[in-house]
Order: C-alpha cells, then structure tokens, then sequence
C-alpha cells in the first residue's frame, strides 16, 4: 500500500555551472541561467511504500507525513534562493532531478523505519521529475 | 498497457477504535474522530494492466470499466455514511488505506479476466493511497 | 483591484427540512438526505475588491486573509457536521447556498474596512455557488 | 531518475472496423463510431527513466522533449483527423491504447540514447492510457 | 447568488467560411480550417442567478440543471460533429464564441423562469469564452 | 462576449520598500521579503470583453491574443528577477497587483481596438488578483 502528501513550496533557482564559460552556460542552461534567478511554485508528491498498521488503518499518519515533509523541506527551501541561501546546493545544480535527489534523501534519512520513498517534483505544469532512491 | 476510469463519491466517515478509550481515539486520530463524523469528495483511479485486444484496440471498453465501477463503489458508497451504511467497514475503520483495499476487492471480483488492477484514491487534494493487491 | 485567497475544508452534512415528512424530503433532496448524513472537500474562494495600498502594493496582505478565513472559516467548520456541530445551520439547510451566505457573513463582520467581498464555494468539481451580499 | 514533459494536442476521430457491420461496430463502439467524427482534447505526458548527467545535473533537457515531442507528436496529430489525415491509423483504430502505442513508438525511434520511455495519455478528464513498450 | 453547474462535451468542428477562398479560409482559421476536422474537450460551466427559495436553501436543484444541461447541450452536442451533424451550426461556423452563443440560447429557451444565466466555454486548457445573452 | 487567453511565466521576485527599516520590511512582508530572492509560477488569465465579428465568428482571434500576450508578457518577464531585471518594477513593489496592474497596461496599449481588458494573476494555487484598469 503507498500513500501520498502533496505539498508546495515557491523559491529562486538559476542553473549554471561555476567552472563553465558564460557560453557553455548559455548553450546548457538557456535563459535558466540567467544570472538575477528566476523561479517557481514546486510542487512535492511524497510517497510512502508500506504495510498498513492494523490497528489504526494507516501506512502512516499523513498529519505526520506533513509534519515530516514541513520540517524537511518547506522551513528549508520555500521563500529561499537555492543557490544563495541553501548549503545543500553548494556545490550542486539546483535542476529538478537534483532538487528532487536532495528532498528524497532529506526525507529518507528523516524516517525511523524503513519505508520505501518516491519522490515526485513539479517545476512547472508540464515538467516533472520522479526519484526513487536508484 | 495500462488504461484508467477516474470516478468519484461523496460519503461522510469517522476514524475511530471502539475498543479504545476516547483519550486514544484523539490522540491517534485527531478531528477525523468526531463523533458526528466529517466527510470527503473521494477520487477514486481505477487502473487495468492487460493486452490490447487486436480486434478492438481496448484493453477494456472504459464504458464497461465504468459501469463496473458505478455498480460495484458509485452505487454503494456515494451520499453514505461508511461507518453507519456501509457492512464493509463494520470492523474496519474506514481510513483511506481501509477504502481502498475494499475498492481493490470489490473490483477484482467483478472482472470475469484476470486483470492486474491498481486502485488510487484521492482523499482530499493533498492525501492519497494506492493499492494494487499485494 | 481584487484579490483572492483559496482554502479547503472538509465535513458532514445531511439536507432535510424537519417540518416536511420523509417522502417530501426524499423528494426535494434525494440521496443528498440521508439520514445518516455524507459529506464533502469544500473549497473556498474568498474575494475582496478594494484599493491598492501605494506603501505597501496590496490590497490586503493574503496572509491576513489566509488568517481571517482559518479563524472564521476552516477552524469552526473543518472536520464537522454542519447540521449536529455547527449552531449557524441550527435552523438552515447546509446547501452550499446558505453555507456560501453563512461564510459570506461571518467573513464580512470579521474586516474591520468596507471591503466588497464574494465567497465562492465549490462543494463538488462540478458544483459551485457565488454570493457577494446581495 | 525520471523526468517528464507534457504536451497537448487537439484531434477528431472515428472509431470503427471496416470489415464489421455498422450494427457490429455500433454495438462495440457506440458513439465513438458516429460516422462523421468526434474529437478530443489529447493531453500526452512522456516519460523518460534514465540517469542524471553528472556535469548538467539533467537527465535529458526537458526543452530538448518538449521539441522531440512537437516534432514527433504534436506536429503530426495536432487538428488533424486521425482516420482520414494520419497514415499511422490506417489500419488501426485510433483508441486511446493505440494511440499511446503509435506514440511511443515514434518517440523512442527519436532518441539516440537507450532510454526507458513511458507514454500515458489522457482522452478526457476520466479516461487515461499507459504504455512503456511492453 | 449564482450556482453552476459543469459539464462535458467531445466534438469534432472546422473552422472555415463557404464563401471565402481556400487562402482566406486559411489566413484567417489556419490550421483550425483542416478540411477534415479537428476535435476538442469542451468543458461547459451553466451559471444561473437567482433567489435562494428560502424552503429549500436552492436557488436551483443542480440535479435539475445538470438534467436541463444534459438534454440542451450534452446529447446534441457530444460526440457529435458540429458542422455535419448539428443543425445550428449551418450557417454559423462552429468557434468556441458561436457555441457558447447557441448553448446559452438553447438553455435559456429551457428555463421555466427568468433566470439570469451565463455560460462559459472552455474550448482547450487555455482558451475560454463566456456569454451573458447581451 | 468575452474571450480569455491563460498563459504562464516563471520569475523571480523580492518585496520590500527600499525607504523602510529591514525590520519595518520583515513585519510588512515577512518571508517575501527574502534578500536573496524567491520565485513564483505565474498563470494569467487575459479576458477581452467585445463583439463576435459576425464574418470570423471571433471576438479576436486568441492566436493573436496568444502572440500579444508572449511579446508584452512573457518575452518580458519569463525567467527573470523583476526587482533586477525588469525596469517596470525599478519603483514599485512586484506585489501580484502590481504586477497585475503593470501587465493590463502593457496589454491595453498594444491593443488597436478598445477593448475591455480584465487581467487575472495566480501567484500560487492559492493566491489570485484581479484588474480591470479601475
């Protein structure tokens, strides 16, 4: 049985690549490397694979799942620049497979047992990524 | 291939274990345990995984897997009350997990082939379950 | 100018006029009067038509809003029964037309300036009401 | 990791069998077999299941699908009759399942790389397809 | 207050003028103007303004207009060709603005009251017409 | 007869009133006060109010509408910072009023016929606005 919480976050992002040339960048990245940042509203599928508890009925209490997916991901990334104001960007590429990869493992290393975790981002209403841990 | 028939029902629930004290019931279930019960609009995503029939090009006419679903979830549990009007969830509690593995059964034994099916049930815009069976 | 903030809430609800017998009600209401009641996600969309504030460029600060609709709104109907928990509906049928001139009320005492308000309620994907006050 | 772009496209269609009778075809297809053509509002998400670029932190450009997808797909199907206009379907019905078949096969003959592609198409709000080439 | 109700309609339509040139037709409808049509998903949301009856807490049973709107406007229109198979569109060419004028004209003949009544077409995702009679 | 044309941008954005005090800025704008930027998916709804040309059948051919709207809007704003990169908001909040506002003024005057002009503007799923140029 999976189980899903949807929640959102808005923040700043620009794709570029530090030891690139401005127009390796340009030809990689496009107008996403725009050096002021753009942004977006992230959307954030949470899946929880998992054996439902017989006694309550729940894979998982998704009041706890929201709880889980505020601490972890809206206080740390939503109204922020992700290249300016997050470590976990540092050296990374805040693409939305890299966002993704990073909110999976945030979450992962959250849980207390060993779900099994999808992640599924929106960046805009026709660009999605999905990651699975592999 | 897979297809899908997306329908939906309106019911009122309540989340609650009868042989637990109320102080139980709160602190698990929350506002989902009062008494006089809440409700949803529920989503329900009724996917088959099956051949393509090469006479037709359907894996299954959608009008029929529609019919299937009105008779077998849209008539039983749509305008209800599930804890109240609905046998299925005597003993069960009818969480989202809860529902949807009684929609699952429900179905596989409506079909006359064996159909791998999935069953998705939005709960609200934010909480979802999936179960395929298994 | 308007602006609008949107939010949900979920709860029980049965339709019946206690003066009329069950067959006038089974008439008029259908499957909407089940005794035992069913239930809904209702969203709300709240709109307030004023003036642009030249400090600050809103026309109310949606957090405010977003405020003002948890306290009048989400926290006195989510998770309830209109008809049993809710005295507003004490001597009102909850059809989403008195819950949308309800809401409207409750909004329009709660602002301490004249500002044009419309509620707008969906009670289904498919059905919807406005009311503006007049 | 997986990524995915949506598009749309906007065709009309007939489904129907030649070699049956018009009693045959109406009693399998019903209204879908008006002789003078119906249409959709086809919405195709394309899936691609791949590793992330270690230097791009993408799997694949999603400006680079969207432009595959137009070429391929949306270039070829969008306001057109898919019976009379689309060699593609002539000799196959254009359900939904073969549609998804025939659009899967022309995006992966697209790619140079080896990638693991998902093709599920929405018909209508309600009905939906999957296919990932198996 | 104003209820409405949504429903769906899937037609195929060609935008094109027997008067006009070939190119005439084309620089003005372009690829809409495909001589053997295209189709679309039309979403159809019936607005009608009116007195809430204080028995029922209705300004209209929706069951009612969705009744109304399924004879005027679903089983003429879907699956239907507008051109070929609708005689309102004789001398009318089929654009989302002409339909929503023949759907508010077919639904205000239905009413027994003087409802106020505006429709609202969505003829694609991102493209809507709305009517109002004037 | 009103047309609607919906599209979307992505930007970037920061409120705050140079004039004031970091702390004046924190409690007016809170969060959306972040130095560093944050950003938002835009969706604009761009409503024209006219007469259908009883020749084309089109209040305005949403083509056309499509194509002001990329060279006045999206051209301008998609993917960039609108404090840094967008001289329109040099002296004005990029509030979504404002921005709504500065958007119907780009679009009125680029219109050669007097349109009536409503411009709606999701900032996120939850927060809308609304000009009509009064």
């Amino acid at each position: 049985m999976k189980v899903c919480r949807i929640e959102y976050f808005n923040a700043a992002h620009r794709l570029f690549k530090p030891e690139w040339s401005d127009e390796m960048n340009n030809n990689v990245f496009g107008k996403c490397n725009n050096p002021n940042y753009h942004g977006h509203n992230y959307k954030i599928e949470v899946w929880i694979d998992g054996a439902v508890n017989k006694e309550t009925g729940y894979v998982m209490d998704l009041k706890k799942l929201k709880n889980i997916i505020k601490e972890q991901i809206i206080d740390r990334f939503d109204h922020k620049n992700l290249n300016l104001d997050c470590p976990e960007f540092k050296d990374k590429i805040p693409t939305a497979e890299n966002i993704a990869e990073v909110c999976w493992t945030l979450l992962h290393n959250s849980f207390d047992k060993p779900y099994v975790l999808t992640v599924r981002l929106w960046e805009t209403e026709k660009n999605i990524v999905e990651y699975n841990g592999k």
